[in-house]
């Protein structure tokens, strides 16, 4: 795939002196265009070759925009608050706003690519990689950005050459150090998996572009149509919606309503609660202080019917833990910042570091249940969002993290019960709003929405425990018990 | 001062249990009201001697009030990410937002009394840093934040007791380290150090308030008193404003309008400026390769009248930098979340690792500029700013940043011909606006603003510089040799 940039392709001094004024007006322009819409992001990416321009063009490409409107990511460095969260945290911080563009200077094709050359992975261990980096730039562009690749080659001869001259230059011989040199006497085997890799992902959605680098006139110009000719493209679509693909054939499910299996008679007695309470919020404690927990964490997801002890469940182990250790999140509306970023954004935010958990109150299976039933998306955005959810969560568990996801069920006539316990409550905090009674109303298509989600999103490293919960002692006990157990397991 | 908590203060078990139920249903209350007031932020610090119970007292918070709206930070141990920015970067980063509960187990006055008693510094050095914390704890207060310094006290004989008590129990054994014991030998030390610190920052606006931590229900009972009282009293306030102090009493200028010295009659050739445009551009960037640059930042404020040519000037910095060594901050409105905190916290987001630069294109100031002069904020808010803004930009220097501040001043002349030239051009880049030709018309009481913003914050570390910009290649150049001068001393 690399031979059509290896023609020496070339343009004059002339040509570029009098095509530059001209693309710079246009690329300026339509930058404004896209921050006026908003609507969505640029995502350009640069790799490709040591010695190829990579640097050069993301300098050129900050001149001629904006740059107070371009975010340039170097991400080649990983600090070491990086390092204590799943490898893809350091991307989902990194991407940019909507209306905005955002450079990546290094990207997640590097790691697993140098992994590859370097031998320290296997070729179908990059190939899950890459079928992994299919799926988010997936998700990206269901998301409305636009995502350009551009990969800057050279032959080994030319980057032979460009290496000696950059080091035979007193002002860039710094740039020139082992680790490039290394990476040339790896020059074929770098090829050959970069090759696999870009095949691999050279999908319609965000396609790689080669560049030959040997020509810096050629790279510029020819970089900067590319940009400027997607950019006006996706402007001129106009009112795309951020979903343009098509909603995707989701496989049939077999059981469909594990809600039904629920046995609501389970109680336990005040007496067996409180012994039991104790036990294990003591055993709890007793994981969570222990060094090995340290290099994990835990991801706690709390969903459930209005009123079924959310807020009581969280107690009960928030009881059992160091203050310093946890996190609540509770979730409603997205801000605007959430807003003008991927729907995932917001929760990646709140992924913990080693040795601390993070209990969300409600959490990104909104999406499927109150987006879904109140429209509040698209029936192609809830229906991607159960794959795009699997891939999280599994990136949060192969980093470490136990994942919990608890389902609260009451039954409706236990609801009614405590909404009516609650209107005659003197205490403010336990003020039942209208939206309480509208969402009671649409019962059924909640556990519609319940059943499916449970079926689509329950996988073994990220199981949903269903919670009777119409006794609460019972349901508390569950959860608690639940925790201690997979914890146990996990270390 | 600590003499009030020696005294053997207890609660008996009968009281505690017929007390403890009500006082947490009324926290319940008073915490719900704070939420959906959204008015007001709470800042509850937890200090004082080892072993009076700092970390039983933050968990007990947390179980009687609502832990999902409660930030608990323990800001012992400083992460990588935090000591490669100035030290109140953390504590700046986590400033609860309106509505919720911060609360701080470590604080701003953790590392100033522990170096003093280890030797560290001197008795002069912690009155400065008390200074400081006095200063910061104002501008909370200003700022509406409600904050409550909890400092548990022991006497020497009864904190030796439970150290070993704790130290005895198989569970709480981990507590104990050699730190602690090497506290304990200092205790008179830390007793010293600490009443001076306290009798220091314990003003009007955020008392301490010592509490005998022996018994632990006596602990809990007061500080979940005080936390209530304090609460129910602030929201009765109900809409009191966000700055509450008066206005302060600022002292006279004695230059009234530096803008006055300018002359606009400089101008450079084309000529020269390509030559000194290059040579500059090429001293810079071998400034900012150079390993000493890793150790130092850059922080660069544009500020001055539309049309004045703040973005040429930015490009032609960035022009030298490699792009992944700067981020260019546009500053517009606010943000929700912004606006949830106190006012500088949108900036201190900004302030770069060392090594690297953040160009403000419109900065802070813009309280003391287009705030004051639209009446965005109250007359006592953008007075105080002066003051907060000093300390800012101190801590920002201190920290090895090195800081420019320019004004790119335009004649009214000048400006009217730019304005009419843009609404000619074709490229929309250049429109103009509506509110450009409104800025336009209160031109006087910009620079009155801009005079008294000159004469109050162009400090000796900060200092301001003028920009006379009808001449565009004149001030480009004044801004280039302006930071290479700065940066060749500071390096």
């Amino acid at each position: 795939m690399f031979e059509s940039a290896e023609l020496g392709q070339k343009i004059s001094k002339a040509v570029y002196d009098k095509e530059v004024p001209e693309l710079r007006e246009a690329l300026l322009d339509a930058q404004l265009d896209l921050r006026q819409s908003g609507k969505f992001q640029v995502i350009i990416l640069i790799g490709g070759v040591d010695g190829a321009g990579k640097s050069e063009t993301v300098k050129i490409l900050n001149e001629w925009m904006d740059p107070r409107f371009i975010e340039t990511n170097a991400m080649s460095v990983t600090t070491e608050e990086e390092l204590a969260h799943p490898p893809m945290w350091r991307f989902w911080r990194a991407l940019p706003p909507k209306g905005k563009l955002g450079i990546f200077f290094g990207s997640w094709y590097t790691e697993p690519i140098i992994d590859r050359v370097y031998g320290r992975t296997k070729g179908a261990d990059l190939d899950r990689a890459m079928e992994r980096v299919i799926r988010f730039e997936k998700m990206l562009f269901d998301e409305g950005a636009l995502i350009l690749k551009f990969w800057l080659h050279l032959s080994k001869d030319v980057q032979k050459k460009r290496l000696k001259k950059l080091e035979n230059d007193p002002e860039t011989r710094w740039r020139v150090t082992d680790i490039e040199w290394a990476h040339f006497k790896l020059y074929d085997k770098f090829r050959k998996v970069s090759e696999r890799a870009l095949l691999h992902t050279s999908v319609a959605e965000s396609p790689w572009i080669i560049v030959e680098g040997t020509d810096p006139r050629y790279r510029y110009l020819t970089i900067g149509k590319t940009i400027l000719d997607a950019l006006r493209e996706r402007i001129g679509e106009g009112a795309r919606s951020a979903a343009p693909s098509p909603a995707p054939e989701l496989p049939p499910l077999e059981e469909k309503s594990p809600l039904k299996s629920l046995d609501f008679s389970q109680s336990v007695t005040k007496e067996d609660y409180d012994k039991d309470l104790e036990k294990y919020q003591r055993k709890l404690n007793l994981f969570v202080r222990s060094p090995k927990f340290k290099k994990i964490s835990a991801i706690l997801v709390f969903e459930g019917s209005d009123a079924a002890g959310k807020g009581g469940g969280i107690r009960r182990i928030t009881g059992a833990l160091d203050p310093r250790s946890y996190r609540i999140i509770p979730v409603a509306a997205p801000t605007e910042d959430e807003k003008a970023h991927p729907y995932l954004w917001r929760f990646w935010r709140h992924v913990p570091r080693n040795g601390n958990f993070t209990i969300f109150d409600r959490s990104w299976y909104g999406r499927v249940l109150v987006e879904r039933v109140e429209d509040f998306c698209s029936e192609s955005d809830w229906m991607r969002a159960y794959a795009e959810i699997n891939d999280f969560e599994e990136q949060l568990a192969q980093s470490g993290a136990v994942l919990f996801k608890f389902w609260l069920s009451i039954t409706k006539a236990e609801q009614l019960k405590r909404f009516k316990e609650r209107e005659v409550t003197a205490f403010k905090r336990f003020k039942i709003t209208e939206e309480d009674w509208r969402n009671r109303k649409k019962w059924n298509d909640y556990e519609l929405a319940v059943n499916e989600m449970i079926g689509r999103t329950s996988t073994e490293t990220a199981p949903w425990t269903l919670v009777e919960a119409n006794d609460k002692f019972h349901a508390r006990l569950k959860i608690l018990k639940q925790i201690c157990a997979r914890l146990e397991a996990a270390i």
